[in-house]
């Protein structure tokens, strides 16, 4: 059997194993007090070019989101999204268990414009009935999307520059942002996120880690005691330094954009097998996720011998798939869905 | 200055400001338990044709929207709604405060549709993944809708029908209620209403009362210990006679039905004001809100000597907005309109 | 029947009742945007002395206190009480319905001192424990207290300072306001109150109106867009002009204090009854209520004529009952209760 | 440095660490629906006697008691712990966050009894005032306490007979179970609580696994969809497979018990040396926590080669202190103790 149908079936990176079995058998500091997550942190400041940054290790990406927007809204406010959004559909509610309302907005291959969010902040505040509404007071997107499409720096800076106008927040979902950071033709850099960003997410489980996210706040000040809140989600790792450990590793010799760089090479040449057998990706993604209409035919003979989604229904004669590469892909995994397609 | 903004502009109708000045100065047990109540909740419960159901007295629409919902739903469930529904748009996130997310499904001129809201379970349920999202468990609509048209007897059977095969409950919101059972053609009866829903409300604030909403629970065991719930929601009266007695009130001598006969005919009126003068409704509403597109012209003139509101944004030429009439609209108002239209 | 229980037996005012018999005819505008609130606030504001005061009116106690405190407290933030603290046992969870944690301290008779507060806050901030903990960040007490005791302005400046020193918001329930202003001994002004709290109400639905509180809150920056959070809260009432007739009326001519006044004149006058026929009040409370130890036999026979509530279980042969006067309290009813102890 | 503050100091077993080892390149299917948690499942409800049990993987304690209580208590609902208790202490409000109270009993050593329990619940149940607070419908209680002390099976059996007569559940917190299971004098089985619980949890994180609590539903109907509901909360792990194959391994040839017994034999050794040097423990704890209270002077000498937890303020001459073995404890710790107390 092959795998395609998402980038965390495996463990950590060889590099993080190695050093976890040593360091399983010493005692560690308890919540994130010691030496790894002090390392990881100041690697991370220093990757994202903000000395003031704060950073936090939680476990999961639907947690860190939930945590993360329900840290950030007060009262009555409410957090903008693409409808495809993570948040949106694959949470269960974990935004609205924290009491805010997620509102969604037209978008494009998963993908919000500044137009399209300035537009709804305009209509919003047009007349006086918007205090009978929830106040949008954050912006969440992610990158990549959920359709494996990536924002250009001027894009990310519109979208930014709109935020600013009406003092919403900035938030950046990062599940796979090592895919998006590789992805040919990008020029958005982890700086540029510090920069732009109130906050953000480093993903880890999806690029090389057993679990793992690093969070960004641009300071202390976006999120007061933001530990307590993490406490009070359930968030906290009581052995915390398993995610110092793991993110020290990943930002140490440029692991992390290696395992990047890995998955998105892998998806180019699973790209290239489906061309050659005549199937265009139907979204133009960089990253390591691809985007297919096949006949159902085909669907059913390479379901035999490989896994991967189906993204929406399934149709009458073809539907659209999706095949996801990872750092941990193989020669052998594209030349057996060559053989497949044959 | 005539007044077609909204239909709470007034106080109670007269024949509750009666009883209430004559009951103002005696001593009544607090909560909810007098004999007011006593006598209101039998006469709902005689009137909506069932002896178990359970009915509550609450303040308010949001309110009432929001602790009802609350209540009903449990962890990761959600609500479906149609996307102009009230608790969507209107209530500030008050759904969403209670934990729970509001799902919106497409809708024609307010009203959901069987087919609708069974498409979407279809494809809720198509496969396993439907155990990371949200779990739609209750289904809520407004009779009458936000745009004034109302669901005929066929269309309600078939939601609730709907709603028993995939196991969610249905709940109206009638903060207007009266206006729809008055409407021209309409054919649903609070019988059919009790029979049908799991739970629905039965509006005072827009038709007739100070204040106040009687919710109609099936049978106590839609939400047992529902009286505690709505006290940790702040929304129960410490003078709950004051809601017993309007009720009692409006369910005497048909009073509560006289009230929407009044706002209907009031409305059919100003229809034909507007059609004399040239200007067709835009929603065929047979009830008390009646919507048009007017030149923006003439709009700035009306505004000057009578009130009402935009539908959505100003146009370049031309703009939508409502009319709405009530209890207690007068012959003076409707001549009045007329007179500024010619 | 004599009704002693509690003091919200009673309609409104007949100041009130005279002037709501001529307004409910005509039209105002909704969510208290209309001359009764914009008077009522003005009045309010001259009388707390503070002409930045924020001013919105609510429903009801609870709700008022659950969307005061939900609205202040954000994140992994708690507020202190008293063990006896009305929102801490009578409110059904409804702060905590916030997603905040109610933390209980000892008092005496209903009152938190300013020793007790910075006692626990000096314990909590002793080491670096504190950041797994619920953070106080705001203190509540009631004025008068569930106890019928009041603090002395002294008290409350004590308080007021330790708040201040911690970072802590002060919160003042003024359910029972007037009969804590108007008592023998109270140094406390209006004007006291809007100086050293952050927030607090005016109590109206047990001091003569039929529903209503009017909360202060210092200046618009302690509760950003708290009207979109009322709304959110289902506390916004949509004839919101019902609660600026009535504090408008409350506030003109001193019948705020009126009102006070006389509820603590019935209540001196029925301590003196009981004093005579041998019972002196187990607390000493200069307001509304009272509290008494009666013998089982003696309470066995005063229900039969009487209402009032047992405070704490019955005991083995004698139990402790409250009785609780208010501005509608008569002469006839203190007699009465005269002749009964007879 | 000699490490007794805790007992989640160290990674995890080395035989979790070998097969991880292993594992880690391997594609493994996400969620939890893998073979590891499906064994794992199938020995847990091997242990439990219970094949209809209902078993969950999450990754921490806070995390476990938030997502358990939050999806058994509906509405109004609250739980009742000892005031010790640590989802009231420690927990940073994340029961409170989940919109339910959390209600406080007098309890000894950490223990709640069934007394004290029926006594709160006869009181609560008296009159017809408890529909006015937050009611009682689930029962927490830690094994062994925060104090280490641990239940009879005879105290159980109670505390269990009164949450069936009024209608609660019963929820047993588990951290460190397998000190508890393995102390002297201990008559509690796995079987018992899996007969006498609605739900209790196994500690993975202080008990030999790098995260990872399991949770024992005693059936599906306790809390249906309560996958759904863990994702809700953010404490679905992508990589469930981590989970399971640490319990896995956990409960194959005896290894729970067998690192329960560890820790508890380092305990009873520890408690020795304190007693040969003059000190006997404060509280009668058969597990792995053991609490004294020391000189000041003898504190001060300890601190600068051991780690110790405070237990409670430091007092003026002496202060008690809590010294904590685990699995991973050493002859070497013992031994360096008893050296620095001569």
């Amino acid at each position: 059997m092959i795998h395609f149908d998402c980038d965390y079936l495996h463990g950590a990176h060889p590099k993080i194993m190695e050093r976890l079995a040593q360091a399983t058998l010493e005692p560690h500091s308890g919540y994130g007090f010691d030496p790894y997550c002090e390392k990881a942190a100041a690697l991370i400041r220093e990757a994202v070019g903000n000395h003031f940054a704060d950073i936090h290790f939680l476990v999961g990406g639907t947690q860190t989101n939930a945590t993360l927007i329900g840290a950030v809204l007060h009262g009555a406010e409410a957090v903008l999204t693409a409808e495809s959004g993570h948040i949106n559909v694959h949470e269960a509610g974990a935004i609205e268990a924290t009491g805010h309302k997620v509102i969604t907005l037209p978008s494009k291959d998963g993908k919000l414009s500044a137009d399209v969010i300035e537009k709804y902040l305009t209509d919003f505040y047009k007349d006086e009935t918007w205090i009978h509404m929830s106040i949008p007071k954050l912006v969440y997107i992610s990158f990549p999307t959920e359709y494996g499409t990536i924002y250009s720096l001027k894009e990310l800076e519109a979208i930014a520059a709109v935020c600013k106008r009406y003092s919403l927040k900035l938030y950046v979902d990062g599940a796979r942002l090592a895919y998006g950071l590789a992805a040919k033709g990008n020029d958005v850099t982890l700086k540029d996120l510090g920069r732009l960003c109130d906050a953000f997410y480093i993903g880890g489980t999806k690029v090389g880690t057993l679990f793992g996210e690093a969070v960004v706040l641009k300071s202390r000040s976006i999120i007061p005691n933001f530990f307590t809140y993490v406490k009070r989600m359930g968030a906290l790792l009581a052995k915390g330094w398993l995610n110092g450990l793991q993110f020290e590793t990943m930002f140490t010799d440029g692991l992390y954009m290696e395992c990047g760089r890995l998955g998105v090479d892998w998806a180019m040449k699973l790209r290239e097998v489906f061309k050659q057998a005549g199937y265009e990706p139907i979204v133009d993604s960089p990253t390591n996720q691809q985007f297919f209409t096949l006949p159902n035919t085909l669907i059913n003979k390479l379901q035999k011998e490989a896994t991967f989604e189906f993204w929406g229904p399934r149709g009458e004669e073809s539907s659209t798939v999706r095949f996801v590469t990872s750092w941990a892909t193989t020669e052998q995994d594209i030349e057996g869905l060559r053989a497949l397609l044959k």
